[in-house]
């Protein structure tokens, strides 16, 4: 049995390790969205996931892959941590919605649309203008929504996000961001853009990532617990949760990376990359029971920290990840077929 | 010697064979613009240029690669046919400007910017919504200025086509379209558009395909006259050509393969996909010589014949596909250097 409280990070993107998945174990982590595609094509993604499974095999006493909600829970009762595999960019699909099947077969259980800028789908919040979802993206969102891929749009500009929502016939998710009312800053999302997600059933993660916080590296738990506390006041109690954002141990070429266009092209985000500075108190992923313990010093009751540590992500999960029924999924793998499929499912 | 007049073709996308380069050295072409890549991906297009580096040793007799005019001069004193390789996509160069260089160097000398739907750097035509170039799409841009590949905005669609008029500091072209004003159809060009890229020193390919004309496959030989000095009209007799968008010996699943999004999505063009009838008179590649005669017949100029039959075509490539002076392109292969170097040549 394992005492901690189920623990489920919305959003992972650290320099993967046996040392890393130690303190993932460490934290009392019980499962991570940990992304394993930003800027990649095809073929680099799938190498990427292919070193996980390879990863899976030689660190099965530390991890254990996500494909259920099930197998959260189990990784909870083992003090393993669930690996739950995702993307924060859908380059991986390149030019064809077939792909998306493929890499669900593989593990693959949440998408962001678009990184910083723009892809076949839409824009991304770095891009200079965003005209929303692309024809083709529309139809990626709907097989999506077939296979239970859950949608997430936090790095996606705000007319392209306001379109894949009304177009999911799924709730979707911001799985790591923070509050534009507490700091102005382009990631960071407006009440309204919280809420739109909250209203239909949708997920909020709280991003604790110091370029988005309003004393950013300087932070402390007191300021990320504020953070939380606005998110649950827009939102409400059962549809937040944690999406740290963690980058332990990358280097400095992955923040160079990660800021230019497509990876090697202009810079998208302004500024210089750095390392980012980690707010003290939960800096490493070792460091979620400091969380656990600033949310008792609050004096939230037990049930909200354990929703928020764990419990609404679970759920949410849940309902994310069904497959619609077999027989709408193999009534309509073509374009074609997916209005008819939104007017039965929706 | 050859007698017949230069003729050029601002654009071809026939089933290459060995007769079909016979039926275009039968009709007197010096040089064609000839598609080599639609929907494909990087690989795909890789293979099918390599295709012709082959072609154009099994077939030296009929026909000859295009890198410069003088090799179209020279198609033309030698009965020969000058290929010219183009795209109708920046598919190709999936998500790398670097692969601009690449394909440069492997004979490139003219890319539409988008087909019928959006990509990375803009929408086609056919697209929903038109949300203007990308941020990504101006780096493309101005790589292809500095290395001189001729920037195609047939298929685009309107808003895009504006900005990317705006962004090149090099005359476009319409390689291969028909007046709106003679036809309303969603791939014709207004005359607002066509003055707009003849203005700034552009090119316009007259396309006698038969969906953009009036009479579509019952368009006589005298229809097509009036579709060319409908646009010599509207845009100067100097900055008009051929663009036939020739589609010999095609097979009916090509036509439905160009009509899917990126091949295998949805139908962007409405209406069931068939093989084109072509006009009488202009049907095959061998019919070159009734244009002629019919020009004549109009009792059009010998010099404006001339002109339009491939003169004018030579005149502006020549233009397009002179690369910026080695030193900024070496100076520039950055995105961020571009900026700068388009204050220096613009």
């Amino acid at each position: 049995m394992n005492d901690a409280p189920i623990t489920i990070d919305g959003l992972i993107i650290s320099r993967w390790s046996r040392a890393v998945f130690e303190d993932m174990v460490a934290g009392g982590l019980s499962a991570a969205n940990c992304t394993c595609s930003v800027w990649e094509n095809f073929r680099d993604t799938a190498e990427a996931m292919a070193g996980w499974r390879r990863r899976f095999i030689e660190h099965a006493d530390l991890i254990r892959p996500v494909e259920t909600v099930e197998d959260i829970r189990a990784a909870h009762r083992e003090g393993r941590v669930g690996i739950i595999l995702g993307w924060q960019n859908l380059s991986a699909i390149e030019d064809r919605i077939d792909f998306l099947d493929f890499f669900h077969a593989l593990g693959l259980r949440v998408a962001q649309l678009t990184y910083n800028t723009r892809n076949l789908v839409g824009s991304g919040c770095w891009e200079s203008r965003d005209g929303g979802l692309s024809d083709f993206g529309r139809h990626v969102i709907g097989r999506m929504n077939e296979l239970g891929i859950l949608i997430d749009l936090s790095h996606v500009g705000a007319t392209t996000s306001a379109e894949a929502i009304e177009e999911s016939v799924r709730p979707v998710a911001y799985t790591h961001v923070a509050p534009r009312a507490l700091k102005n800053h382009p990631r960071n999302k407006t009440d309204e853009e919280l809420r739109a997600v909250a209203e239909r059933g949708g997920f909020v993660g709280y991003a604790s990532y110091p370029a988005f916080l309003p004393s950013g590296g300087d932070a402390t738990l007191d300021e990320i617990l504020n953070g939380f506390e606005h998110m649950i006041g827009v939102c409400g109690e059962e549809a937040v949760g944690i999406g740290t954002d963690f980058t332990q141990d990358q280097p400095l070429e992955f923040f160079e990376w990660l800021r230019r266009d497509k990876g090697d092209g202009a810079l998208c985000v302004p500024g210089r990359p750095a390392v980012p500075k980690m707010p003290e108190g939960l800096a490493r992923m070792s460091d979620y029971p400091n969380l656990i313990r600033a949310m008792e010093q609050r004096g939230w009751p037990a049930a909200r920290t354990e929703r928020i540590m764990g419990l609404n992500w679970l759920r949410f999960l849940e309902e994310a990840w069904t497959p619609s029924t077999a027989a709408s999924i193999v009534a309509s793998p073509t374009p074609e077929n997916h209005t008819k499929w939104r007017k039965t499912h929706a």
